[in-house]
């Protein structure tokens, strides 16, 4: 028997790697709490006032992928021909509808692209021009590719391209400025958005949406837009969003092993990810973190990373966040 | 304690869907069981010489893809634009690496495609124009995307436009005709080729490739390129390849579901594939079935379509072919 816990709940992630204290400067350090806050704060109003689980998901990850601090929407990593091509998807834990986009280039808001395959489509993955083509069929804000550009990344990719002996693509024209850009933190690589919630009705639902990593190739695509690898969801066991070196997550089924773990192996929440990210992904030799909540509105998260962005908020409780790893 | 079975087996299947002896020909029925017995058979000199079941799930899948009877290389169904847009995904259950390849329409062999992931890539999945740029470049042996194209499917396509009620795209040019594809069966308009295997070291294997749905949009992609949905192999668990109506199988994912069921559920192989398709699939509205194989040799499979091309063999037994409901 399970103890009953707050009567909704909502965790939400700005991706996990080299995040420390010595790596970010005091400036970043509030602004990645601020933008953590905003997020889980949209999403929470979305459950305090009885909302869906999938509606408070997808605004939180909205108002993650317009802050160009994070991996996702703008803000976006580059690849190595120098574009922008997102990927997310979101999962409805009350029945299992899924929906996920891979390499979006026009769409301004991957997840609520992935949203739109539910509802608008017999399909859970569309991919390439194809998925902004369907986006752009059903309403969806289009915005040139220089939406996505911010000059951190782009400085990440000519790095990226120096190690890997490749020629920097000719910069985009005509793109925009920003202040606030210029504090993104360079966490490794990789980084990706995320947030699972659970809603008063006792739903579940999960999403997550990424640019991917720095300099990918070959129409790389990672575990974000997956179902069951970097996203999961399900009210007999657990929603699930992660973050990290997207290939592991998928030779794991990281998501979708953690909800197997808590419905047919029997264990707690947190027994789960623990047990996922700290010893299955460890031994095989990934990084990155998982953030989940489950029925009963517990939640838990796990990293291997120095660090991991987070928030979480809950009915009764106040929000947190946290960005260290000696932080609660 | 699991009684030990054979030191090696191997299954492989051509699709599930709408095959009954009313629905095929005697022709027909002889063509496919030809066909899956050449399969299975190469793969099995695999493993009779001591080889690994990565490579005679690889084998096997190779010849079902040169055959224009199957939906999977020559003979793959086409997108609602004419196209033919291949996936496929192989696994090592032994070391968890995965690759995996969607939307390819100039790469001859996707599963080889998807091996090369493995062996060249630090990836798992590759997409679009960049997978067969990664397969050119890995020596992979290219064709003209009319290659792929057979009259049956075509034909498949223009029904299917019709009840759509969209436009017939123009008839490819320089097609070559070959009777033998003539003799493809209709089975619905999924369609899909799998194996999975165990092999005298005890590794298991598994790998599925296909055309997709007929009409397919958006850039769809179903669950045969997706590890854990239509592909999932662990020496820990068993070997999985899926057919059938792939977003069902993503939403449950499939593959990765039946092993959590063998290792965290602690069920027999064929208890787990019976759960997830009788129960879990069925449930959902998904048509379609799996093929599965532990480490102890036991293999299993389970459909709830009218039939399934399937055949079997293992170390000291003979080979079987069975496609209706009621054989074997």
């Amino acid at each position: 028997m399970t103890e009953a816990g707050p009567r909704w709940t909502l965790v939400c992630h700005g991706g996990a790697g080299l995040v420390t204290r010595d790596h970010l400067t005091p400036e970043q350090d509030a602004a990645y709490r601020e933008a953590l806050t905003t997020a889980a704060d949209a999403g929470a109003a979305v459950l305090r006032a009885g909302g869906r689980a999938i509606d408070a998901v997808e605004v939180a990850i909205l108002r993650l992928e317009d802050d160009p601090l994070f991996n996702a929407g703008r803000g976006a990593a580059f690849t190595a021909e120098g574009r922008n091509e997102l990927d997310a998807s979101i999962m409805d834990g009350a029945t299992l509808a899924a929906g996920a986009v891979a390499g979006l280039s026009t769409t301004r808001h991957p997840i609520s692209a992935a949203r739109a395959v539910i509802e608008g489509s017999d399909h859970v993955l569309l991919g390439g021009e194809g998925a902004d083509a369907f986006a752009r069929a059903q309403g969806l804000e289009q915005v040139d590719p220089s939406f996505f550009f911010t000059e951190a990344r782009w400085r990440s990719l000519e790095r990226a391209l120096g190690r890997l002996g490749l020629p920097v693509p000719p910069r985009p024209e005509g793109v925009a400025v920003d202040a606030r850009a210029e504090l993104a933190h360079d966490e490794g690589k990789r980084g990706t958005v995320g947030c699972v919630a659970l809603d008063i009705h006792g739903d579940l639902a999960a999403g997550t949406s990424t640019g991917g990593t720095t300099a990918k190739r070959w129409g790389r695509v990672g575990d974000s837009p997956l179902v069951g690898a970097g996203t999961y969801a399900a009210n007999a066991a657990a929603a699930v969003s992660c973050t990290g070196a997207g290939e592991y997550f998928i030779r794991l089924g990281v998501a979708h092993r953690i909800c197997a773990l808590v419905e047919y192996g029997g264990l707690s929440l947190q027994r789960a990810v623990d047990r996922v990210v700290q010893d299955d992904l460890t031994a095989l030799g990934g990084e990155g973190g998982v953030i989940a909540v489950d029925p009963h509105g517990h939640m838990a998260w796990s990293f291997n990373t120095e660090g991991m962005y987070r928030a979480r908020v809950a009915d009764g409780e106040p929000l947190a966040v946290g960005l260290y790893k000696d932080e609660a």
